[in-house]
């Protein structure tokens, strides 16, 4: 949608709040509709091809409204959830669809997501050990538990771990920043050998650093095989599967327990929307369910019911899945598919424009959107690069450290970024660089 | 404003953000301003008088834009957070102000603050354990500590602890609902001598199931001098205390270590909007804080920048004090009094319908905008009443225990709502509970 019908689209749908507040006394304060009712309304699955924004907005009367705040909040959710995972080809497990075990939700932000994983495993884990131990108290068995990611995984891991109150170690990646099975053999070898309990491993699938990837078809067997819960973080790359040149990425997702991935990161909806899918979903709520009277309802020993609140660290709720059911409707699936391409296009158009520059060297595979690269020499040098590009405001970038160096991490994120935007850049960088070195020089001849 | 008035107001905005997107690329990519820059531009507290929305709407290019999204958005969330407190009158050490150890921050539902609470506790109380003996493991002071709540309070505080692990006792409350002293002294001292340690309170101002409140000034000196966290959920009641007449309910408050209501609930703030204060900030960040290179900036050891995710479990956040700033200017003080104080007329007027009906008995002191009522009789009676009403659909209830008694509850919640929608309301009760009545006795009769 471009701006001028953003401005048409947009008064008309500031019309349609100002006609809905003016007649509220003509509404129902309850919906008529059955709980199951929205699924039968909606497609199976994601368009192939772009919807008008007309027909999208026709279905708010017709579908949404009528089902006023609740059920259609949570059911619109459960069904776009499905669409989505289809959409990245997920095993049918995750998908919850009329009967099944599995299914996703919205969380915040791929933290949320993590920590729901590891609080579930955690509940479950401790079940298990006091069933056949029940001389253990839940103190002592947590004592003795351990989470595992990637020295790679992003810090919100470790944080989890930390508001969950059980250890976790770092496993080492290897020389492409992945980490592979026999790596996650030895740590687990060691701390059962020493008494530990192994409960749960976050695999990364797009690290922050440099979008490297765990050998998801290593480690899901281990775990499976060692009764630990695996989660995957494919916060930014997620979007990529949707691609099926990217499908091969997430090979092994048949292994884990939870998968997540963030649409408000790079499929265009905006924050926050965080997907996370489960197989089991009697995993989730084993770990958070109370039941006050006050939030009781008569359908809900009926199965026929999804109570997200279950699923998630706070109770009330937002209307996030409108914004999935708009963008995967007016985009289409070829339509995101495209937008990911490009920016993948775009990244490796100036990985080529890094590697025909000698001063320059690429630091990590470029697999996504995101190119690590840095001038050849000292980290202080490289510091200074980045001081001078994010100085002059023009373009803005975020370092990391990729072992002992300080790399440069140039990210292709907008939804409008074309091929000029990025030969810019490039001149731009390039252009600061020789400034720098210049400078540099003169200062390293004079010492 | 009206729905005319949002007309006009909601179809400029749709032309500023068109405008924003065509002229994207003339803006810089990473802001001018220094940390600190907005609070000598913004007001020192609310405006008693409501402002025009086009004296609010010209401040976002002139204070906002140049700050861009960050570090406008944490700044004007610790200033809106400061008018807040202020409007609610909270001591001064809960303010962040220019250099104070306090501050508030958004939560999105006051299950979070209440969690969030939880976990700073429970990382200060085992570091000072931890201090004091050395060989204790973690693992072994979580096995000893004991938060606490009303036997009233809201299933979430007893979620808080499940996720964080740790035992969690209802303190029973006493004929008012209410949580005094003496029954939290008693539990407190049983549990000490079984060799537990309390580390945790949250007091409710406004219970869920009827609006109760807690004995803050007797139970505040108690914490403090047992070294308790004490956290004050006051999710719904809070927002009354922007009305000098009902501050009294938050005498106390001085004792509390955390404060939580939500203006999204009671103050006309859309879905989500938690505040959230504490008296130290250190707490908050020595419980969460991590910090990765890609994390990093500059600034961040100046002690001039708030860094919220330290705050929260998330680590994205949202603009959210922007709808603070527009609700909070274009009411001003006084328009958020009289909308508060009108829901408590309301209220009472609901009330004295009630009592003048003498088959109906009130079930809880009203004092602010939730009347507990029922019909002299039987649960089952009760149970019956609820759902005629629910099943007509013209209003809707949610019923609650209190004690062995179902109750059913009138919550008096919309913007617009009118004497006559009470009056509405109580002859629709009325007369289903006419109907009901009769066939009631006639198979009561039979039997």
């Amino acid at each position: 949608m471009d701006a001028a019908e953003f401005r048409k689209r947009g008064k008309e749908m500031v019309d349609y709040v100002a006609d809905y507040l003016e007649k509220i006394e003509k509404r129902q304060v309850f919906p008529d509709v059955e709980p199951g009712y929205l699924r039968p309304l909606v497609a199976d699955s994601a368009p192939q091809d772009p919807e008008s924004f007309e027909d999208v907005f026709k279905d708010i009367e017709k579908i949404i409204m009528p089902g006023a705040a609740s059920p259609a909040c949570t059911e619109l959710e459960t069904v776009m959830l499905d669409w989505l995972g289809k959409m990245v080809n997920l095993p049918k497990e995750f998908l919850a669809e009329k009967d099944g075990q599995g299914g996703g939700v919205i969380q915040g932000s791929a933290s949320e997501a993590t920590l729901i994983a590891l609080l579930a495993a955690r509940t479950k884990i401790i079940r298990q050990v006091q069933s056949e131990k029940p001389e253990l108290t839940e103190a002592e068995i947590m004592g003795t538990l351990v989470a595992y990611a990637s020295d790679q995984a992003h810090s919100s891991v470790e944080r989890a771990a930390l508001i969950g109150a059980v250890k976790i170690k770092s496993v080492p990646s290897d020389d492409t920043f992945s980490v592979c099975g026999s790596a996650l053999k030895k740590v687990l070898d060691e701390d059962k050998a020493a008494g530990l309990i192994p409960f749960f491993f976050c695999a990364t699938l797009g690290t922050t650093s440099c979008c490297s990837f765990d050998k998801l078809l290593e480690l899901g067997p281990i775990c499976n095989k060692e009764n630990i819960w695996m989660h995957i973080d494919a916060a930014y790359a997620g979007s990529a599967f949707i691609c099926p040149e990217f499908r091969h990425l997430l090979n092994g997702v048949e292994f884990a327990d939870s998968f997540n991935f963030n649409p408000h990161k790079w499929l265009l909806v905006n924050f926050d929307c965080s997907a996370m899918w489960v197989k089991k979903r009697s995993d989730l709520i084993g770990a958070f369910k109370l039941e006050p009277l006050y939030l009781q309802h008569h359908h809900q020993e009926s199965g026929l019911v999804t109570d997200y609140r279950h699923w998630q660290i706070p109770l009330g709720r937002r209307f996030r899945s409108l914004k999935l059911w708009f963008v995967l409707r007016m985009y289409g699936v070829r339509g995101l598919q495209e937008h990911i391409r490009k920016h993948i296009r775009l990244s490796h158009q100036f990985e080529h424009l890094v590697l025909q520059d000698e001063r320059f060297e690429i630091c990590a595979e470029v697999v996504l959107g995101l190119v690590c690269f840095r001038l050849k020499g000292s980290n202080e040098l490289n510091e200074a690069l980045l001081k001078s590009i994010n100085d002059a405001k023009k373009i803005h970038l975020v370092p990391c450290h990729l072992r002992e160096k300080f790399v440069l991490r140039f990210a292709v994120c907008s939804r409008t970024v074309e091929s000029t935007h990025i030969k810019f850049a490039w001149q731009h960088i390039s252009q600061l660089a020789t400034d720098l070195l210049k400078t540099w020089e003169h200062n390293h001849h004079q010492q």
